[in-house]
């Protein structure tokens, strides 16, 4: 499999929701398998809160495989034999793509003084790549979690530019549940005294408040059932209680180790950008309306698909997507996935999910909505 | 309706399920109502993680009504016109108990000296004040959440001491997801550099980390319903979003806030100890068994209740409970009270909990079980 990294800088500047602009946007990228002729055989993959473009390729920080290397490469359901896979870092992260970390134009990073953004200007940004790379229509975008609310966003605001459109747990809208578990991560980070108002760059950043946020996520990334599955009240090599404060139960310990690691490979001032990117998200308030004017007349094909276990983007927020695009005879197929693993599951090996991908992604063009626009 | 403060110190040591004991123990504890003549009409009232003595008097630092205010006092559910009523602070905790920041042997507070203790030590505690007070048997002992902990455990460990135990929204053991909520916030408090050890006394507390501790804690509380009526994503005092870290919404403004006036009246070691004492709660180990083995034979009148919306203590593990006294052909009444508060449903007016609560107060002795021991 040809897996490349480029960066790339946008030309001019990109304009922000919030109302500014953001100069000399540079976007961190990989690709996997050839473009084709026409250049039609494009399929945009967009990453999680905490991901990144290393889809299929090892992590350069961490080692480890790429986040879906289950799904990209050769012969999988987003065959890398017959696709052109593009993912990008979004903007505000900090895996080569512009964010909080990079130098503004006084030669300093921008540390709180970076723009906050949207979800749409993450899409935004990505068009801007497309367009540089001469890519018109994708064959997909594809989609998990806040890589969903991109692909929405993308259906929404560029509906020509896609033709077909996956959302994984995802929503059309952050609930006040996820901006509370959100404005507790920002409030743990914003604690540490090491964040000092986010100018910690050259020195000790806020580790311990980062781990904190990073350990609430985890919590809401599993479902009960698994965590109990998991973990249940089973003590970590040991025989009894310790009555003291180690990690005795295994599933303390999984927590630390996730927030330990965690700062290793993430910047504090990326985490509280995107969370707040996620939060600002109600793709039908960007329009003015209900979710059903958003996707009038749309020509994208849609697929929606959900876990039963997942409580940070449960089931009803899919069907309110799907009901919307029902509402306006889109075409749009619906998969709610039994599954025991919650939020996480879309990363994980779930047979169904491989499945219904594959289907979607292969779907002839007589499943295309006619439409004489 | 008479209320008493009184703070009263166990005679000899407490022997601690951890192996070893505490001296000097006090216990400070307010009284509602009198003591009948034979000294059968008394009531041990059993608060939560973070609750206090003060049930029905005005709370001592923050001037608030008591926590349970529309349950207790002249012709209420738990009626003091009729009732003695007793309510202790745990050990462990702050508000005159001994607890981490008491004062040790060599006239410093405890600290991280304080051992780590259990609901069954609490509770061991609350049966030497009744040994004080020369009352045999309870009319009743009722808690919900942790103080539910301490009415099962009451009722397991000394079953001779309470007639009637009624357990609302808690469980028989603390499940892995409550275990990760908790240690969340044991880690948001030993983050702060503030808390130095837990040696922090005399000088500024961790109240960044315990403000952390208690958001992630008020999320538990709530059901996504309750958010989502309350707050959705509505925007607290300003027409648009601010683009920027402010509390743009009403639910971050709501948790902040539930943060910083906690840091006022709680101290973040017996955040550490008490939350600890919850996660090894689990009522069968203590027996070496089942929980069918506890309360075989048992003479009490059970009734548990749980509430339809609560994520923290859900149903399931208020039928666990009522399933094994079941088994033992225990006296028990079983109500899963429809609501969409969740776990806070206890502290909140719900007209059936407080039915419930009536009736199972009142029942006359034809209720209890017939038992020749």
């Amino acid at each position: 499999m040809n897996a490349h990294s480029q960066t790339l800088t946008l030309p001019g500047s990109l304009p922000l929701d919030g109302g500014g602009e953001l100069t000399r946007v540079e976007l961190a990228f990989e690709t996997y398998g050839e473009l084709n002729a026409d250049r039609s055989n494009a399929i945009l993959l967009c990453h999680a809160l905490t991901g990144d473009q290393y889809v299929a390729s090892p992590h350069p920080i961490t080692g480890k495989p790429g986040w879906w290397e289950r799904m990209v490469g050769p012969g999988k359901p987003i065959d890398t034999d017959r696709f052109h896979i593009i993912c990008a870092n979004v903007i505000g992260s900090c895996m080569g793509s512009t964010g909080p970390a990079s130098e503004a134009s006084d030669g300093h990073p921008y540390a709180m003084r970076f723009p906050v953004i949207t979800i749409r200007d993450m899409v935004r940004a990505h068009i801007g790549l497309l367009d540089m790379l001469d890519i018109e229509t994708l064959h997909a975008v594809v989609g998990g979690s806040m890589g969903g609310m991109q692909a929405l966003s993308l259906a929404a605001n560029w509906p020509d530019r896609a033709r077909r459109v996956l959302v994984i747990a995802s929503t059309s809208r952050h609930s006040a549940q996820n901006i509370a578990f959100h404005e507790l991560g920002r409030q743990a980070i914003m604690a540490d005294p090491r964040w000092q108002d986010g100018s910690y760059y050259g020195g000790d950043g806020p580790d311990n408040g980062l781990a904190v946020a990073r350990m609430a996520a985890h919590i809401t990334y599993l479902s009960e059932e698994a965590l109990t599955g998991k973990f249940g009240r089973n003590l970590q090599d040991r025989e009894a209680k310790s009555f003291g404060f180690d990690a005795d139960f295994q599933v303390e310990s999984y927590l630390r180790h996730q927030g330990s690691s965690f700062v290793e490979r993430f910047d504090a001032n990326s985490y509280l950008y995107i969370t707040r990117a996620m939060d600002y998200f109600d793709l039908a308030a960007d329009f003015d309306g209900g979710l059903v004017e958003v996707f009038h007349d749309t020509p994208v094909r849609f697929c929606v698909i959900s876990f039963t276990s997942d409580w940070l983007f449960p089931t009803p927020e899919s069907q309110t997507v799907v009901r919307a695009l029902n509402a306006v005879a889109a075409n749009v197929s619906f998969v709610e996935i039994e599954t025991d693993k919650g939020h996480d599951a879309f990363l994980m090996d779930e047979p169904e999910l491989h499945k219904t991908l594959t289907g979607f992604i292969d779907g002839a063009a007589r499943h295309r909505k006619l439409d004489s626009r």
